[in-house]
C-alpha cells in the first residue's frame, strides 16, 4: 500500500478546486519524498506532503520557462535514482496536454519505474461549472480536445478535426489565438451561430464564464476580463442553455488544512 | 459545507478503481440521503454513504434497462422534491457518454437544484494503465473521444471525426461492433498498420489489455477474452510502446472499509 523506492508518480491535480483531486492521487501526495509541481498546480495540494517532503517549483509560462522540460525529465530522473517516492504533480491529467508522455520516455530510457495517476482535465472542470454536456445523445456524438499550440510554438491546427458539427470541440491554451481561431473556423464553414463559450480558471474561485457565439464572441463586452488558462468550448448548448443552480464556489473558503481534517472526519 | 436539502448531484465514480473518485465525490456521497447507482459504478463505493442512506439501482445492460432513463430522471426528481439529499452516481465523468444533460434537463424542468462533480473517464484510466498519452507533442495534437452508439441503437459513426492523423481516437462502447469499426476506417484509408489497442475494464483488478494495430487487431488471439465494457483506441505508440513498470493492481486487494480507513489514517 506503500509508494516505492526509485520510481516516478506522474499525478493529475485536476483543474484548479483542489477537491477534484482524485483519493488515489490524495495517498500518494501523502507519501511523497519529493515533490516537481507546475505552475497551474492549486497551491494548496501542497500542504499533503509531510513536513519532510521535497517541493521543487517546475513551473511554466509562455515564453518564461522556470525549468526546460530536459531539466524537468532530469530532475525527476536523479531525484528517483537517489532512491526517493517522486510524485510529479501536473495540472489537469498527465497525459492530456500535459507532456506526460515524454516524461514517461524519459524515464523508460533511464530504467526508473513510473505510474500515471490521471486527473480531472480542464474541458470536464468547465463542462461541471457550466451545465455544458460534452456529450448529448440528441446533438453531439464525440467530444475532441486540442490544443491551439504545438512545440514550434506558433499555431498550427488540423482544421479538420474541428469541422464535424456532430461534436464538442475543446480547445486548450488558444486565448491568445481566439481571433485567428474565430476567423479560421469561420472561413473554414462553421456557421456564426454556433455556441461558443469561454471558460478561465474553471472550478477555482475567480472563475468566468462568457457564453456567445463564434460570430459574436469576438465582440463580447467581458472578453478583455479573460486571462490565461482559458479554455475555449463549441458546443450545441446555448438555445436552453442551463447553469448549475449551485454556487459551486462556495465551496473555497477552506485553507489546505480543512481539506485534510475534512478527510480526516469524514472517514473518522 | 454540507449539501443542500432538495437537490440532486450528478458525481462521476471514475472509470473502476475505486481511489479514482475525487475527494469532493467522496465528500459527497458521505453526506447523501440516497444513492441512485448505475451497473457500472464499483460497488466498494457504495459503503461510502452512512447506514442510513438509500441505495437505489438504475444499472443498465444492453438491451435490459432495469430502469428506463426517464424512469431514472423521475426518481431523481420525485426524490429531491422530498427535501433529501440525492446523489446520482455514475461510472467515468457524468458529462462524458454518462447522460448527465439528458438528466440536468429534467432536473431543470423541475426547478430541481443541481450540480456536476465531474469523474475520470475510461479513456484516461485506460491512458493512464497503457502508457499510452492521450496527446503528445511529437504525435499527435488532439484527443477525440467518441461512440459507437447513439439513441437509436443502431452503429452510427461519423467517419470524418476518425480520419485525422493528427489526433488519438478512443472509443467507447465499441467491442460489439468491432469489425464494422475496423472495416469502415480501412475502406477510408487508414493504414492497417495503424497502433490500435483494445482495454477491457480498464484500473479494476481482472483488466484486460491487447496491444495490436488496425490491421491485425480483429486476428488477436486473445479478442474473444475481451468483455464488455471495453475501449479502443486509435494512437501513435506503438513502435516504442512501454507500459507503466509499476503493478497498478497491486492495490485492489483493500475492501470499501480501507479505503475509507486509510483516507482517515492520512490525515489524522
Amino acid at each position: 500500500m506503500t509508494l516505492r523506492d526509485g520510481s516516478v508518480y506522474l499525478i493529475g491535480a485536476g483543474p484548479g478546486d483542489p477537491e477534484l483531486l482524485t483519493i488515489k492521487g490524495h495517498r500518494y501526495l501523502s507519501q511523497a519524498d519529493v515533490v516537481v509541481y507546475d505552475r497551474l498546480v492549486n497551491k494548496a495540494l501542497l500542504s499533503i506532503p509531510s513536513e519532510f517532503c521535497e517541493l521543487i517549483y517546475a513551473g511554466k509560462r509562455k515564453h518564461l520557462h522556470a525549468m526546460s522540460q530536459d531539466t524537468i525529465n532530469q530532475v525527476l530522473v536523479e531525484k528517483a535514482a537517489l532512491g526517493l517516492k517522486v510524485v510529479r504533480l501536473k495540472g489537469g491529467d498527465p497525459f492530456i496536454f500535459g507532456r506526460g508522455g515524454e516524461e514517461c520516455d524519459a524515464l523508460d530510457a533511464a530504467g526508473i519505474p513510473w505510474e500515471v495517476v490521471p486527473g480531472i482535465t480542464a474541458a470536464q472542470g468547465a463542462a461541471a461549472i457550466t451545465g455544458i454536456p460534452l456529450t448529448h445523445r440528441d446533438h453531439n456524438q464525440a467530444i475532441t480536445l486540442i490544443t491551439a499550440h504545438r512545440r514550434s510554438g506558433r499555431l498550427c491546427i488540423d482544421w479538420d478535426l474541428l469541422l464535424q458539427p456532430s461534436q464538442t470541440v475543446a480547445i486548450y491554451m488558444g486565448l491568445s489565438v481566439l481571433s485567428d481561431i474565430v476567423t479560421g473556423l469561420t472561413e473554414r464553414g462553421r456557421p456564426p451561430s454556433t455556441p461558443f463559450t469561454v471558460v478561465s480558471r474553471a472550478t477555482q474561485p475567480d472563475q468566468l464564464v462568457l457564453h456567445s457565439t463564434l460570430g459574436a464572441i469576438l465582440e463580447h463586452p467581458q472578453l478583455a476580463e479573460v486571462s490565461a488558462p482559458a479554455l475555449l468550448i463549441m458546443h450545441h448548448r446555448a438555445s436552453h442553455l442551463s447553469a448549475p443552480t449551485i454556487d459551486c464556489n462556495a465551496l473555497f473558503a477552506r485553507s489546505c488544512g480543512s481539506l485534510s481534517n475534512q478527510l480526516a472526519h469524514q472517514d473518522g
